[in-house]
């Protein structure tokens, strides 16, 4: 039913940049008030809020479909991927951005049917930008086609990841000696938005070559993985194969040579699966 | 004579704008059809067009004045800072962001008499924003009073700095080294806009609470300290004591109690002072 995806992503670039305006209105009004309780209230509102707002407008449009958001996670709903139309949200990506006004915060929504991903939307919304891509139609920014780079050597690249929010030694441990041996190999340098989503699509815009990172959730990256395709680029699990929405590593760049290379380098470490029953997660 | 100053920060904000022009039409039209060896040429001849443009134009209006220019002292002229008006330059902030089309790009004019900084002006040209600050009367970004954070706890803060492009084992070791105690102490997240004087405007914004890096030169940060000092920030060498503009070392923070933290957790390592004699340098 090709038309009646198209007017669910219509709906979904719609109800994006009215969540940009909340997020845009709660960075101006809210965050200058904010002291060191309020911060995380203010993240948890605003989540909700425009995560509701989501849910709510699309459930009026498609009654049927089905929804995993971070938020409706987070109170105990299933994050379980079905055949059934799924929307995939993330209200706020780049949390700790958004807490700072750090210029890069994106509202991301992904949709699958029969667990393909059809489309993905994503809006920074403090910088303006729309990102849209719909599976066989080609990324955009703002209406403007975009085109992952062409650089094939790693040697010449610029490659996203980040610190994470994870301070348990052995964590930071992996995470910065993955860093060491991308930055050595070497490459012309390392950046990090502090959004997934972001991230993603800066490599879909040819700006850096790859992001990879682990313990990042489906939600962050489901919306922006069709961005990346759509322009030319690839998904690969950090330990190798197709992308695992569910597994918590990827790795997105302009081309197959450079994500392996970075497949080859980096040392994954465990991260529970978005998709374990609730009783197995730590 | 305060007037003058005007007059030539007037001329700063204009020459910037044009500056800003030429690297945005560099990267639009001539990035796309860069090869691995054309890439450096291009930085480089987008680096001297501009800071010949800066220097022809502001030999015209103020005939007196000296020069400190990134370029310039490439080929060989001194980076001294005498009691002359001085103009401070670095024509393209951000080389690597710059090749890669990564949006933290600058163009920065500092301005210096009697070695006190009397203003600033930072050019972002891909974001189009304009960073402008004199001595005395504030800082501003697009005309609109810029204000650092508030936040005195570094436990609550985003820090700013860089991998920087040497990759020298021993210097990469003390980078990373420097980066994990930072992020343990712990901080919500660390950031690098790949520009120094972009991550030094972030701090008057508000956006993070402070910045550090070694091996950053005058005309990287001349521009922007001005910024931040306006936005009610502070300036330190990063072995203690105020900033010191040739020591290659700096830490721009939202506040002395911020500043401090940072430097007793950074092991400084060495850097040829920008004044050192040609002959002593490595």
């Amino acid at each position: 039913m090709p038309d009646l995806w198209q007017e669910a992503m219509d709906h979904a670039v719609a109800v994006a940049r009215k969540s940009g305006e909340i997020v845009r209105g709660a960075l101006q009004n809210e965050r200058k008030v904010m002291c060191k309780s309020t911060s995380v209230d203010l993240v948890t509102k605003t989540d909700q809020k425009v995560e509701q707002l989501i849910i709510s407008s699309v459930r009026e449009k498609f009654p049927t479909h089905s929804f995993i958001g971070e938020e409706s996670v987070a109170e105990g709903q299933p994050c379980v991927l079905s055949d059934n139309p799924t929307w995939i949200i993330d209200p706020v990506d780049g949390t700790t951005n958004f807490v700072h006004g750090y210029p890069f915060v994106a509202v991301c929504i992904g949709f699958a049917v029969e667990k393909t991903l059809e489309f993905g939307v994503v809006y920074s919304c403090i910088e303006d930008k729309m990102y849209t891509a719909r599976r066989g139609k080609g990324a955009f920014c703002n209406g403007q086609p975009l085109q992952v780079s062409h650089q094939k050597d790693i040697n010449q690249s610029l490659i996203a990841t980040e610190f994470g929010s994870n301070r348990d030694p052995e964590v930071v441990d992996k995470i910065f000696s993955n860093m060491r041996k991308i930055l050595c190999l070497p490459v012309h340098g390392m950046r990090g938005a502090g959004s997934a989503a972001l991230n993603m699509c800066l490599v879909a815009s040819g700006c850096v070559e790859a992001y990879y990172e682990i313990g990042i959730h489906c939600w962050d990256v489901a919306a922006a993985a069709v961005v990346v395709q759509e322009a030319g680029g690839v998904l690969m699990d950090l330990e190798g194969g197709p992308m695992d929405l569910m597994s918590r590593r990827i790795v997105a760049a302009n081309s197959q040579t450079i994500a392996e290379k970075i497949i080859k380098e980096v040392e994954a470490f465990p991260a529970d699966r978005d998709d374990a029953p609730l009783e197995n997660k730590q």
